[in-house]
């Protein structure tokens, strides 16, 4: 097994996420990143060790002619080699504006359409630790503060518009959290903790498989591009590995955050509310549960999202019972609140 | 009164620094920043808005030839001028390593050993918002985390090399932070959070004082200098506050290592365990009375240095009673605690 896949492999087990049973999309541009992630997938796949329905998801945004439909192509060939499902958009994008905005938020629309089609568990995206990088440097110079330089989430849910004030933030997070879909569809990115852009490349040219470059890439009149063009080698001369140390940042932001979350009472609380839980959003609701959970438990070993939905189904729906089973214990819901329990063990 | 003096006065004022009777020692390198704060103290004794004493304190460390010199000449000129009193240290620089920290390690050297010998209360440096940006710029850099992206603090004390560890974080905190000196000296940056460098040259040029260059600041072979003269320029590009932005972006960070500090629990504690508190570094022990007499009392209004010291010595010292009083209460010393009171309001 090439280290690509294996790594990718260890990312999908330390996310906790499930091996089986479940529609996945792959959102694929046709660049290195999208590409080698989508290879990989179809790798675990031939080798058993996934057993989902994977399905790509190309969006053409017809923003650079024949270039566009050349990406599209590419794709539509791609997958039919891997003998996989294709997915393919096409969409008008707002020129008023900021148009690499724009063309994002069409690109999310149509992956949000094609996840709430298939009852998609999760939507994966080939983000890589350089486009962690370049949300840092990105939310620094715009000033999103703390939770801004904690950059994107290797997993996250595809939540509603009106669930999240979005203002501070930049970045892919952003438009995620603008498009209104299932709400339980995950977004999740197994590249992003681990993978550089020379690791996706590299993987795809050991592959032997071609991928596209995107000359939007290369206009230095987007923010993104300055930062990664300009910006970043700069910065690369004064710290070798910047892109690792800016990632690595990131990710002490995020648990700094975690650890400051308004939530935080909730999280480390014997019992949580069930009408307080009812008051919240399914994303809130499920970003109570899980860190509860692994607080209660000690760990989130062992937990799948099965779990967390179950727990979710207890606070819900009147005629889900009075127990969620989990590995190693139970959540109970007994005088409107939810209490864990852990198994006795048997002597 | 001009306004420059004016924002010096509110911001000595909001970090409940003392407004007469002590020594201060103010830094001064001949630079617009620490001619701009020298001047503006002298402002505010001539009009008894102030009564401390006020030492400028200048140390050459002779690595520029004539034009060291010519520095420590327009220094004493100046504080003969003003009719204050001057320090004046010369050292040698190691030349091994890096030349810039090695300077500054001198620097503050001299600076401790001057507070030393006067009993100086406090170190003012005319540290500004730019060298607030700079050093979280740095400190993205060089990968110091979140601690590194809160920056330079407006008050701190001059602590023990043995304190902490500093190896995560760059700038002058880290230095600052291994010199040894009376440990009770703060360091104190009364321009650090609403100076720019525009206002500091501002004011000199409206007082009609003329100040020095200093050519390393223009040598790009220093890391804090690229970063001034080529990355930031760069940033600003694409954010026109962007010196306010990452200040701005520092003090955020300061509230969230803030709310998140170890010592947390005993902050919001009733009461403080003396062997705990005895167990202390000084550094540590003003940094844990401060926060929670602030808690306890639900505001550090009218706190002064004096009440945080009258509480260090019912710790340190058995001859210091039972308690010590302060505006609008008591701490009062008991069963090997310290328990804060409020006074009663006669009706």
């Amino acid at each position: 097994m090439h280290q690509f896949v294996r790594n990718l492999l260890t990312e999908w087990r330390s996310l906790h996420l499930p091996f089986a049973g479940e529609t996945v999309i792959v959102a694929v541009s046709g660049g290195a990143d999208s590409v080698s992630l989508l290879l990989a997938m179809h790798d675990l796949q031939k080798r058993k060790k996934m057993e989902h329905r994977i399905v790509a998801a190309h969006f053409n945004h017809r923003l650079r002619g024949a270039e566009s439909d050349g990406d599209e192509e590419f794709v539509r060939d791609l997958t039919t080699r891997l003998g996989g499902e294709l997915a393919i958009g096409h969409g008008a994008v707002s020129t008023d504006g900021n148009l690499e905005q724009n063309a994002r938020v069409a690109r999310y629309g149509f992956l949000r359409q094609t996840a709430a089609n298939l009852h998609a568990f999760a939507v994966a995206t080939g983000h890589t630790t350089n486009d962690q990088a370049e949300t840092v440097l990105l939310n620094l110079v715009r000033g999103s503060g703390p939770e801004g330089l904690s950059g994107m989430k290797a997993i996250r849910i595809l939540s509603d518009p009106s669930e999240k004030s979005e203002e501070r933030v930049y970045g892919d997070e952003d438009l995620a959290g603008h498009i209104s879909g299932p709400a339980k569809t995950l977004l999740v990115r197994p590249l992003l903790s681990w993978a550089k852009r020379i690791h996706t490349e590299g993987y795809c040219h050991d592959s032997a498989i071609e991928y596209r470059y995107d000359t939007m890439n290369e206009d230095t009149a987007f923010r993104r591009v300055r930062i990664r063009k300009i910006l970043l080698p700069l910065l690369e001369d004064m710290n070798p590995k910047i892109i690792e140390t800016l990632a690595n940042t990131a990710s002490l932001m995020q648990g700094l955050i975690e650890k400051n979350a308004p939530r935080d009472p909730s999280r480390t609380s014997d019992e949580l509310s069930l009408s307080d839980l009812r008051s919240l959003s399914p994303s809130d609701l499920f970003d109570t549960i899980r860190p509860w959970l692994h607080h209660r438990r000690g760990t989130t070993r062992q937990l799948q999202l099965k779990h967390i939905k179950a727990v979710e189904r207890l606070v819900l729906s009147p005629k889900s019972g009075r127990t969620a089973e989990l590995p190693g214990g139970k959540v109970i819901k007994s005088a409107g609140k939810l209490v864990y329990k852990e198994n006795k063990v048997e002597n």
